[in-house]
């Protein structure tokens, strides 16, 4: 874990995109927004941000864990977000952690949590610092933050075989997880776009969402119980694969953000690589016919690992802005049995919708790395280390996503086009763009991803994003739409979140917290006030 | 709804086992214990069993919605166990509630809580009355129970084709859930023993287990949204396909067992009926052999809608209660697509495993109501009516059950069994019967469900019966358990959800009903201390 990651951006310091990358990426912007060049502010180097003093004394036995140097406090300061990306770009730091601490065991976070209830510090618990609502990030109004970084504690402690489980501790990231099942039939295969640089105790807080796009969607699904450490003791439940007793102890630890304690290990469900595969993609003339595709799909109970619902411009290269096409990303997979029977049944609901489905693929045993499930893979998994490129050039490139019924989807989807269009316009004076794609989809309905460009001003671009996000997010909520599907609530989506979750809900919550977190000492901001 | 119920055990009061059920079945129970005759103790009358006067006054206004006459009171005094009917034989019932309401709309919910907050009653929400771990008993500490039947709120009030899903009152029961169904595509399709004489509300605040044995196991993921009427006002949850704000707060409601508030709607999600079945059973020299294949099947990600393994000595008329034998019943089915696939690499499963599939039953189209699969289903239907007439005859006849995952399972299999055999010798002086089933398995383990069978003492069988299952109970919940897979915790599985649940849970979950339910009126008793 010495691979030193980028401050200011997504990924690590080592690595950037290839200039043929960044010129392609460029030559497409500028076409589409018939710029004739980009003025490229420089990235910001460490030392040209300045951070106010750190305000806590750190103990001599708490020393050894426990870091207050300017570049540890810096890196812990934001998240991934483009508007994270833009203050740092901005040199605009205000409010750092006073200090990052790096527990090695449970006992050490439990001394760290110590000092910081006796010093009246405030606790961010982080994983990978991939936030993108300011999940990680202290405020104004916090005396002292103390950030606990939970990277040292990154084993998978026991692969249980018979059951196909495994304790593992909160710390790990996505890849340093798999290397450790490297050695065994089995994987865990949840995977995210921030899949590199988030960790197990990350994915839990904040309900992540994963590589299946059906069926087990969410952590929720792969957690068989969860150790938390809270400001009043330990919360370990028990291992069981199915309970009725009560209501579930891990579901109010799934999407706690933080702010009831630190989960430092949890028993997740794991299951057999994958053996057997069926990919393929399907084009349909427009996003709603393929739409329709993926409920027949979704209510068939056929149950594929990906089913990605993407518009033919975001998804496919050289698809003219105009079209209105769509792309279906499909993949069946099993470590059991062949996948003919559901692939066939899968495409003949394609075809009723007008899908016409990329037969070559079919025969290609690699098709979910090739053609339009492999543009799209690569795209996704790139995406985010375009952010600071479009910071630099001051272009907005930033997402939100939600979830609704398939029974309003039509008009819900018509309406946060228009509402994000409109937002662009409004805040840039100029047309931008909106895409949207399906990442899971259930019998009940999808999770619409929303993908928003646009030309900002590099003087005030935060205020422009900020406002154009606000607006967008406002109108989701409004019409009856989750603030968030799987990027969690943070402090971005807190008014979003206010709007949607029932009061009396709230107020539960709220005592509950009081109850494991007397003093208000965790993750304050988050989810819900005191 | 004006079929009137047992009050003194499972069922209507005009249906009866037939007498060659009850001749076939007495001849088994003499055959297996040596017995050469049984005393057969009379029902009670309603009449023979004497009530305390009711301890409330019912205002004007709600006289119309309230009952406090004797039967009213008395039907609804115990759940549905063994222990309750026997309670019955005995004529004791001390504390019954002192009023019975019976509110048909949701504002009617609202003035009745209004009315017990100012008289200081204790509320208990009642559906079917189907408890079998006393979720609807008064206990004498309460000063003043009014008992709130929901048999009122019974109407599907809205159907969603496109998502197919439906808005349901909390008090409608199974059967007259799925006739206003019937002229849709859609089913619920969450049938368990207690189907008939049960209702939605009490599925949701129990977690119960249905029909499917895989996947779709318990309520919990039926439930799109829900709203629950609480001492502090409604609590509404949105309509959402998938949603990651924040800790689930239809996860707080779904097995809140009325502490918190009457659940008096939800949308639940529907399917289409099925119109592709394949079902057949499949036999194995043992149940550990059973065991080996049903894992199998979980784990290749199969899905069997039915996929129950029985002692054959349980499931298969006129199996030697020395055979070893275990039968596993096998059903896929789907509205969609054809099922031979999944089924022949479930039965190549079954094979490595030594076990024979009934081939017959795979060319017969309703093999999944004949054969094996149709002597368990009769059996699973019927058995809650024996009850009454075990109880007459001084017979235990009850269950638990709980659940493990693989890695443990033969050790606590074997624990289990043997407890529960030496509580039964122990607590009778004779040999009893014990046999385990899996009603519901998962990839990581299976649902274990234990029926008891023994000769008990009239004069002291309550005790008995009470001493034998706290002591397998208690086992339970000592080797790793949970106290209970589907049939809730209510006031008798407490001390034992005492041990199993984290104390920090416990407190959390506290803390959100004082708030919701400040003067601790909803269902005391149950789950957690105030």
């Amino acid at each position: 874990m010495t691979r030193q990651k980028k401050f200011y951006a997504w990924g690590y310091a080592d690595e950037e995109l290839t200039a043929d990358e960044i010129r392609s990426w460029e030559g497409e912007v500028a076409r589409h927004y018939n710029l004739a060049s980009f003025d490229v502010s420089p990235p910001p180097q460490a030392d040209q941000i300045a951070l106010r003093p750190s305000r806590v004394v750190v103990p001599a036995a708490l020393q050894p864990l426990v870091r207050t140097d300017h570049f540890a406090r810096l890196e812990h300061s934001y998240g991934k977000a483009w508007f994270d990306t833009c203050r740092m770009f901005m040199r605009s730091v205000p409010n750092p952690p006073d200090a990052v601490a790096f527990p090695e065991t449970e006992q050490d976070i439990i001394r760290v949590l110590d000092w910081c209830a006796q010093s009246g510090a405030k606790v961010i618990p982080y994983g990978g610092g991939s936030s993108v609502v300011k999940g990680i990030e202290p405020t104004e109004n916090f005396e002292k933050v103390v950030t606990i970084s939970m990277r040292c504690l990154d084993k998978v402690l026991e692969v249980d075989p018979m059951s196909q489980a495994a304790r593992i501790q909160g710390g790990v990231y996505g890849p340093h997880l798999e290397d450790q099942l490297r050695n065994t039939p089995f994987t865990m295969r949840h995977y995210m776009q921030a899949y590199r640089c988030s960790t197990l105790g990350g994915w839990i807080a904040t309900r992540s969402g994963g590589h299946y796009a059906t069926l087990h969607t969410h952590i929720d699904d792969f957690v068989e119980s969860t150790r938390t450490v809270t400001p009043t003791g330990t919360l370990e439940t028990r291992r069981l694969p199915g309970s009725g007793a009560g209501p579930s102890p891990d579901r109010m630890i799934i999407g706690s953000e933080g702010i009831l304690g630190i989960i430092t290990e949890a028993w997740v469900r794991l299951r057999k690589k994958p053996r057997f595969r069926a990919a393929t993609s399907v084009r349909f003339k427009t996003f709603h016919a393929g739409a329709d595709a993926v409920r027949g799909i979704a209510q068939a109970g056929l149950y594929p690992a990906n089913c990605r619902l993407l518009e033919a411009r975001e998804g496919l290269p050289d698809t003219p802005w105009q079209s209105e096409e769509a792309v279906l990303v499909l993949t069946f997979e099993s470590a059991d049995h062949l996948l003919d029977a559901s692939m066939s049944r899968a495409l003949e609901i394609c075809r009723d919708c007008g899908g016409i489905a990329d037969e070559s693929a079919l025969e290609d045993e690699n098709s979910h790395r090739s053609g339009a499930a492999g543009a799209w893979r690569n795209r996704f998994i790139r995406a985010p280390y375009y952010t600071e490129h479009a910071v630099a050039r001051g272009l907005l490139a930033t997402t939100f996503e939600t979830s609704m019924t398939w029974e309003r989807f039509h008009d819900f989807h018509a309406t946060i086009m228009q509402v994000s269009r409109d937002a662009i316009r409004q805040a840039t004076g100029r047309e931008g763009t909106v895409t949207c794609r399906f990442t899971h989809v259930y019998p009940d309905g999808p999770c619409l991803y929303f993908t928003l460009g646009g030309v900002l001003d590099k003087r005030v671009m935060l205020d422009q994003c900020t406002s154009i996000l606000t607006t967008c997010m406002m109108a989701t909520v409004d019409h009856g739409g989750t603030t968030t599907h799987h990027h969690a609530v943070g402090r971005f989506h807190k008014p979003f979140y206010d709007k949607q979750r029932p009061e009396l809900f709230a107020r539960a919550l709220r005592a509950a917290k009081r109850e494991l977190d007397p003093r208000g000492m965790m993750n304050p901001g988050v989810l819900i006030d005191p």
